[in-house]
């Protein structure tokens, strides 16, 4: 199954604040398909901030059903698919009064999603041979990840309904002990 | 074939004045594999231009064999590959003493190039379904495009060894109708 082609630019809120939704246009031909993934001038007037990236990560992920989550990080994130299909959960992880909201979205290369600081992001991919990519405003270092929160991808608050069950999915060590809801410490705004 | 693990990152220069070559690590293990595909901070220290992009392209290639290019951008591109693995092909456009000159390497998620404006940029996947990424510092517009530099995929004077024969190769239209190297004007430096 391929994307969506010839979309319109577009941006939709969520139910997350800050949290913004993205469809963008894919132009297929005779060689397969392009697409302008992040264009900061069309989508800031669009709707996205102009969140200054840094850094362009790409996870690929072998099997359908891999599931890498919840993380919410200390930067922001616009994230998309090169190829393949995600099932996204999105759960707020900032202090406040949206501590807890989830979001979730079926993502593939004509969609994208823009994730704040604080927001807890997560996978599980629907297809073999997905590649994820994403920007982000500042640089990680494995010391970063002090300043991360983590919530484990089961918690029975979020109840997020992952299309593959856990128990069959792809998952590294770290992501399988993260504390539940109740256990987790909300981001704390950025002090400035 | 999959990329090859944790290579250090490391960039080397290559006979075309600018273009710079990349190494980059790639995290291996149960779930596939992560790599900073650009990394600001840590690859300005290796070598590569602060080109400070501003657009993130992605195209997606169905078939071994696609091919596109060649194209001179008025602007500077660094780019990878998120899966798949292809044949890359550059030719000097800029006026000059390196003007003609011709670089070409395989590149897999664990290589990267930066490639400068007035470069011609052109490459042959090596397998099905290969996602090509690259970040740009300037927008794209449809009028930009009168300001690219075009040369045909087959000339013989850059004489680029295509693993895959141009004649059994899906091309767009537009690319098979660019001129030969004596009949390209050289994109002049930039006024400033
Ligand atoms: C995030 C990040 C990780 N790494 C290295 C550390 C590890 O050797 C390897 C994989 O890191 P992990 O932390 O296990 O990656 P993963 O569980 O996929 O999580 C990251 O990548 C996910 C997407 O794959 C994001 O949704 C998460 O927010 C992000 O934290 O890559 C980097 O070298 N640079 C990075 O920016
Ligand atoms: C470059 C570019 C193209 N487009 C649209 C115009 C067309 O509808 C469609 C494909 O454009 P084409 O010009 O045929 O793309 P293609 O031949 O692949 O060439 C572009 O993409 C190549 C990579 O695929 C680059 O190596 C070339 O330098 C670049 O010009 O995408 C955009 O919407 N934004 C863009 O930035």
């Amino acid at each position: 199954m391929g994307p969506t082609f010839s979309k319109p630019l577009a941006a939709r809120e969520t139910p997350i604040p800050g949290v913004v939704l993205f469809d963008l246009p894919v132009h297929g031909d005779n060689r397969g398909w392009f697409k302008e993934n992040w264009q900061r001038a069309k989508m800031t007037a669009a709707g996205l901030d102009d969140f200054g990236p840094v850094q362009n990560n790409i996870s690929f992920n072998e099997t359908a059903g891999t599931t890498r989550g919840i993380h919410a990080e200390p930067w922001d994130k616009f994230i998309s698919v090169a190829t393949g299909r995600v099932f996204g959960a999105w759960v707020d992880l900032r202090e406040g009064p949206s501590f807890g909201a989830v979001f979730t979205a079926e993502l593939d290369p004509s969609t994208a999603i823009f994730i704040p600081r604080g927001v807890g992001n997560a996978f599980q991919t629907l297809e073999d041979g997905t590649a994820y990519t994403y920007l982000v405003n500042d640089h990680w270092s494995a010391d970063a990840q002090d300043q991360y929160v983590f919530l484990n991808l089961a918690d029975e608050t979020a109840a997020i309904a992952w299309p593959i069950p856990l128990a069959d999915a792809e998952l590294s060590e770290k992501d399988r002990n993260h504390p539940r809801l109740a256990d987790v410490t909300p981001l704390a705004p950025r002090r400035t």
